[in-house]
């Protein structure tokens, strides 16, 4: 294993939204099973109806020129709340459901990693100046944002995606039937 | 604009491939236009049926368990042949193309940017223990890996994409016809 430098990034911006606190820390008081899947549900549907705004620092600005014919980003962005220690985790019970079989950390979105880079493909609603509307980003209130990018097909889109059962149980769970 | 600290990154991997330096440097010696398209286009095929080697710190084996249950993995990596100096680009010809009108970096896929964080949907072959084969992936041998998910519809998936006219004219002329 060739050893490998730290490597170090500097925030290009911040996000600007109305959710306050991650949506695991939100259904975690005391709920049942079936109390937590509703409130996750209507928690993912608000979601995807809000929007937020990506504020870049203006010293970037001239960087987002020519976003605004993209229809989707990526949008690369730091957990600010996970503890450091979290970042030790090696494996969880997927959304912290112990009804699922736990799963290594790479093999799950657990924002608790040891690089914690979180990545999420959202509609941009427009750009004015330095600021970015999108629409259905799950990203919390002052979440640092790494990088902005547009939707590339050749580098995100896949055919024939294949899940594990319990991936699959999640995603029927959270979208609305 | 609030201030954000730093962000620090140990890599969790590298890269083990054949490819051995990146496309655009790989073209740039004196070809006509279409001497480079062609040749990007060769360069294209033979990634796309490539296979190559991620390995992981076996001090992070354990994170993998599952993830063999994916048909497609992200990969987040870095660019380690990029020159520091580049990350300060403001603008682009897209691909290095001057018959492409130039676009913010922010616009683009170069990995010339600020936080030069590449993030690339692969099929996932096979693992074993702490390395897993991948299928098409661009990254140049001994690139840092940064992060490895598993593909989720429902942050990677997005309906009706809409891309500018230079970026679908790239995709045209990349893929085969």
């Amino acid at each position: 294993m060739p050893k490998t430098s730290p490597i170090q990034l500097t925030p290009v911006g911040v996000v600007r939204s109305d959710i306050k606190r991650p949506m695991l820390t939100a259904g975690e008081s005391g709920l049942s099973l079936d109390e937590r899947k509703d409130s996750i549900k209507a928690y993912h549907r608000r979601v995807k109806a809000s929007e937020c705004e990506l504020v870049i620092d203006p010293q970037w600005e001239e960087l987002l020129d020519g976003i605004e014919g993209f229809s989707h980003i990526l949008v690369l962005y730091w957990p600010h709340l996970i503890d450091p220690e979290q970042r030790k985790l090696r494996k969880v019970h997927p959304m912290g459901r112990k009804d699922l079989p736990r799963q290594g950390i790479f093999a799950t979105c657990s924002p608790a990693r040891p690089n914690p880079v979180l990545v999420s493909a959202v509609p941009l609603v427009n750009r004015k100046n330095n600021i970015l509307t999108v629409k259905g980003f799950e990203a919390v209130d002052g979440s640092p944002i790494i990088d902005v990018k547009p939707y590339s097909k050749s580098y995100l889109q896949v055919e024939n995606l294949i899940m594990p059962a319990w991936m699959e149980q999640i995603h029927r769970e959270v979208e609305d039937s």
